[in-house]
């Protein structure tokens, strides 16, 4: 039989929009959330808003974890709710960008419970939970992620079963190390561009249709530098949060980064705050 | 009157590609090289080969510079035969890539005397030439290019006006300072996925489906760097002396590039020499 | 009445340098280590080995921990035995070099059961330790400090009270960060000038006599380096510790590090172990 | 026969302060300036000043050089009035900072007509220049040294003769961009440290104590920015240019240099201009 239960913990922007697209999909979405303004907009939704979230962990047949950062995972599921159910093996979905180790730490602690948690980072934003229309890249047992593929299914246009437990995050951090450090590569190229007197949409003409291209230069720099919108709804401050994240996994393993160390340096000492959008850094015209 | 007779200076790899391209668009091809060697393999395809440089400059309605380095081509432009010529007015069309300042220079003199440069670098490498099929970024007068585009046309798949004298060369710099710059984040980036127990193959997957792309990770990684055949044509060599023009470029203008500037003292410390193929800088799995 | 009875943890080359130091100072020392060989060596030495760590945390009147990292500091301070004891307040000396923050957490820890804790990170190595000529950073109140004043007096030839508890090793911290930084200034500086034809002997004797000068110029490359001997008895994997362990700290604080962001992965990079010399950093003529 | 008529040529802070204390070592001072201020004050000073450059060139029987830029040498050495001359062997004295290379060609050039140039680079800025105190770094033949001597001896406390033409330059480069490093390294380091809540003077302390040591911590900062001064007497803007000069040096010998790249970046990015004081760069409670 399969899952017809998903309990959603966090309803924020993403945590919401996820709830929405599950709730077209035909699931029963019960949830959790501390502000009770979030709570009454997840009512409004079709949301069945539960008091607590022990209650949520007790009655799901499937979770979805959106919260801001690991320890928040961490502290919902050492907390009691989840791993003392017996009646159950539930499947959790951990849909929050952390460091591999807490990954596959939470899932041995969860495994030895006879749950399962998937790291299932995703891209997309809130654009794109409201829409069902996510990448999803899970690290896990292919068995679990069968278990939840029609709740994946729901929320997500793309699922890349990358690897075991941790590799969704892997994937994820080492995806996003580049994007920030093409931000600040095609951010100088285009100052340089400027600097010997050609201007940067003429730079992106040759620059896309030729070999230095990326997807900062494709979309990004496009869409929200050029117009000087800076609104792609990705904040400065989680990608300076998943670059810390990139390197402390480079310092744990022992690998040396000379060229990803300096864009971890370049983005904290960047002259924009946590709140801006992230595709500030590639303002090529900002002062320096 | 349209041109027909199209001088070509440097018959090596590229030269005589694009003499080949220019023969089978109808053109009469007139060439000049030092290397005996190099005259031979020229005539049998076609190519009145001239005694010297000077016959070639004396009758050619339009010019192709295919040399090693800038220097070449200014040796050749004021070497006199072109400088001299009063029976017409020529376009020379450079497809070396070189400083911006020299190509505006060289531009300058040769306008004095009634005549004409582009700097029209290519990329596409030996077998874009001998097809016919480069992309090539020029820069100068757009009355000028309209005079040779039938000549232009016969060698390139894809001509871009940037901009005026030198705008040819900025572009390309600037291109292939990201490239230079996008295989080592690649290098990086991938290391880090496999330090961290990700395969570099399923890291690729997913990067090349969600936002780190770029043409390293889309293109050079997957054909010449996996398979290990590090054959892509182009060598480091050129590679670096393209990082160092740039960077030499961002010194004139006062532009400050951290991130560039520490790409171009890795590209100079990489363990490989100039000879080797460029693409063994993405090389993840090599020794540091 | 001043301390006359000390408790040594950790009776390693530094533990029992130091300890020997204390013995010549007049007091009795009392230790652990959980190496039978140390143990020997140390009774020889004149220590009163005790037979297990809770032995020595309960008589001891001041201590002083010579151990590896701060998880080891952390293990015996939170093991009970010192902060069973009601007896006494008791000063604990921690020469370890670690994180601020950990200085702090124990010195809290200890202070609510009515000890101290002071950190007291050293320089001088384990001759100095022999000779009793250590210089010590000290973090912690004044009042502490002056209770085991005879204790440090007569283990260093020269004692700094930097600051609150913490201090001693953020000044370590800051202290080393700029050694290894400028074991990498000195290096490229010195190849930079064998590159040019001037020998570094001679590059070094201007240096010295101008305003490019560091203790790595003035001491380490002297000594170590251009003998070949590379045998200060620092290693380079205690200083790849600490480097990380600054460069962690500046991650907390949200300080941007270019430069020394840089030194860190270069470190990480250089081509010799941990267990080498940390002098192998400047070695000008390595294959790089 | 021993020198009696030295030339000054270029009469600034520098060329005027030398000239007086030859004028106070008893040599008859001949000079030239092309600037009427500099002329009424050189002969108030008690210069002979002549109405051309030539009439200087043919008059001295040694030459002290003391101009901004290379170029101002090559242009005053290749003018013709010293190449000319036939009645003497001269020795030119050049105390501009410049390439090695530059200095080598020059030589060469003079040496073909029976003159000398040794490059002379100084430390010690306008004070020590007019209290003869300065340091020099000397490239070029012993016996031309010799033969200027007591002219060397009359500018400078401390002359180091460090190896044939083109080794002083090399010596100062190397010297300068230690220097240029070493406040890089020292800015950073007490921002951390003030970060980490330890104040930059105990930090200074504890460093200048220690190993962290350089002329930078133990001079500069204490002296000039500690005190928010910033008047060494020395612009970022030579700073800058000697920088580049190093990193120059270092592209022609194909020399990486990774660390240094990125001071050279991050000096050229800092919020201070050239007309400022190079101490502006230690500056570590400035905004980022």
């Amino acid at each position: 039989m399969g899952v017809t239960i998903v309990g959603v913990v966090g309803l924020g922007n993403m945590g919401l929009g996820m709830a929405g697209s599950l709730l077209r999909g035909g699931f029963t979405v019960i949830g959790y959330d501390p502000s009770a303004a979030r709570q009454d907009l997840s009512r409004s939704a079709g949301v069945r808003v539960r008091e607590s979230l022990t209650a949520v962990m007790e009655e799901a047949e499937a979770l979805v974890f959106s919260l801001p950062a690991a320890r928040d995972v961490e502290a919902v599921v050492t907390s009691g709710g989840l791993l003392a159910r017996r009646d159950a093996s539930v499947v959790a979905i951990d849909t929050s960008t952390s460091d591999p180790g807490t990954s596959r730490r939470l899932a041995h602690v969860l495994a030895e419970a006879g749950h399962a948690l998937l790291d299932a980072p995703v891209s997309g934003g809130p654009a794109g939970a409201a829409a069902g229309t996510l990448t999803m890249m899970i690290g896990g047992a292919a068995a679990d992620l069968q278990r939840v593929r029609s709740v994946l299914e729901a929320m997500a246009a793309k699922i890349v079963h990358v690897g075991p437990s941790g590799a969704g995050n892997v994937a994820k951090l080492v995806n996003n190390l580049l994007v920030a450090a093409h931000l600040v590569t095609a951010q100088e190229a285009l100052r340089l561009s400027e600097a010997a007197g050609l201007p940067a949409e003429a730079a992106l003409g040759v620059i896309n249709a030729a070999t230095g291209r990326s997807a900062a230069t494709e979309v990004s720099i496009p869409r929200w530098v050029i117009p000087g919108t800076f609104d792609s709804g990705f904040s400065a401050g989680l990608m300076r949060k998943d670059v810390r994240l990139a390197l402390e996994m480079a310092a744990e393993t022992g690998v040396a980064l000379p060229l990803s160390g300096l864009v971890g340096q370049l983005w904290r000492d960047a002259p924009f705050a946590d709140s801006d959008d992230f595709t500030r850094m590639a303002d090529f015209r900002r002062e320096t």
